[in-house]
């Protein structure tokens, strides 16, 4: 719910338009003593943000394997761009922002992106989407860590639920811009092993005014499996609707 | 999904007896190295694991206020107990069963319960849950720590199924033992700012022979008003569904 808001590169200008909009003085006064600070050379952060969506050691081969796969499908000459691209991650949506690096410091500056908030390489969710836009649809590969568990040696359905509301959501607002989710529907079908590394599709249903009808598939890496089945419901809002205003 | 097998004291008996008739001769042959081991007085760690429910320094006033509602509702008189208990909770499920301390350092002994996979307090998932046995209900006091993000400054969607999966898993496994997840719908109405202290309120909507079905509901403290809403479904499994058997 609302977790997708702003989360992925497609929706950078949107966000950075809404952040504008919000025109909150006080964020205005101490963006502008950061900036200051940071002319001084003094600022103690990188620019750069670390993009988890990079191989790591903790990927299994299976992982490995799946991600090499679909990023050859990625075209990275610019001028014969194909339609696959992989989606950059952080560990904070408000970082896709034009100087969200900065802002993500001042809006709860200890807050950051549920899927991405354990530093420990593969102990819960190793993932990255990439994004066919030509298909309106996206794959997204998922590797299951030890911390995610549920029953004994079972990934938990909270977590399988975040990642198919992560998934939908990257998609929806890649296709929609600004979005929160307003309904998830999530069927499981088999349990999933701790270590487990799946396949979730998405697809566009359809779009109707500000309702954007996602379906997704979680699957074994060969396909041969199906353990969840899931629709979402998004629904359009500007950056204001977060902060309390109504539009 | 899963997510609820023996979570809970209820379900105690069940579990114990469940993973009897596992019989697997390797986890027995290891459980009794570990015995010998413990009688030489050299086992390394606790035998009481950490109860989670309890109130702790990161809690808000607000949450310590819900919680004190609650818990006077539960009679400790155990002559003349009333219908309302709080559940303990644990970092892995299987700790709930007879011997589980030991035998959860044996099955993926890395592996931690998706909710409580973070040491640090406040900082994700703080909650314990209350449960009606006469009134077949639940409510969960849960406070949503910063690290639970999805856009900027407000909780993942994801978290909120983990909580709804988690309560209304709790209540159909106290009512009805073992279970997995079949499946969540949830409307989210509301976003929720990180922070919030809420009511998670589960309630049984009928048993039908395997099928457990459960409705929730996601309120701020004094009910005013209306974050989330689902429904849930469970299956009634044996314990070595889990593991592989059919039955």
């Amino acid at each position: 719910m609302l977790g997708h808001l702003a989360r992925r590169l497609g929706r950078m200008q949107q966000l950075s338009a809404g952040l504008k909009a919000l025109r909150l003085q006080q964020l205005q006064t101490s963006l502008e003593t950061i900036r200051r600070i940071s002319t001084l050379s003094l600022w103690p952060f990188s620019s750069q943000p670390r993009d988890f969506s990079q191989p790591n050691s903790s990927w299994s081969p299976e992982m490995h394997k799946a991600y090499d796969h679909y990023n050859a499908l990625c075209d990275t000459d610019t001028e014969k761009r194909g339609p696959w691209r992989k989606l950059p991650s952080y560990n904070r949506s408000i970082k896709y922002a034009t100087g969200g690096i900065h802002l993500s410091k001042l809006i709860q500056a200890k807050a950051r992106l549920f899927t991405r908030n354990v530093k420990e390489q593969g102990a819960t969710f190793e993932y990255m989407v990439f994004v066919n836009k030509e298909e309106k649809r996206c794959v997204c590969v998922f590797q299951a860590g030890h911390l995610l568990e549920g029953a004994p040696g079972h990934v938990h359905g909270g977590a399988i639920a975040t990642m198919i509301d992560t998934v939908t959501g990257t998609l929806a607002g890649f296709l929609s811009g600004p979005i929160m989710t307003a309904n998830l529907n999530i069927d499981y079908r088999s349990p999933m092993p701790l270590g487990s590394v799946v396949l979730i599709h998405s697809a566009l249903d359809r779009i109707e005014r500000r309702k954007t009808y996602i379906t997704c598939k979680v699957t074994s890496t060969d396909e041969s499996k199906l353990y969840t089945e899931a629709t979402a419901l998004f629904v359009s809002i500007s950056v204001g609707h977060l902060f309390g205003s109504r539009n």
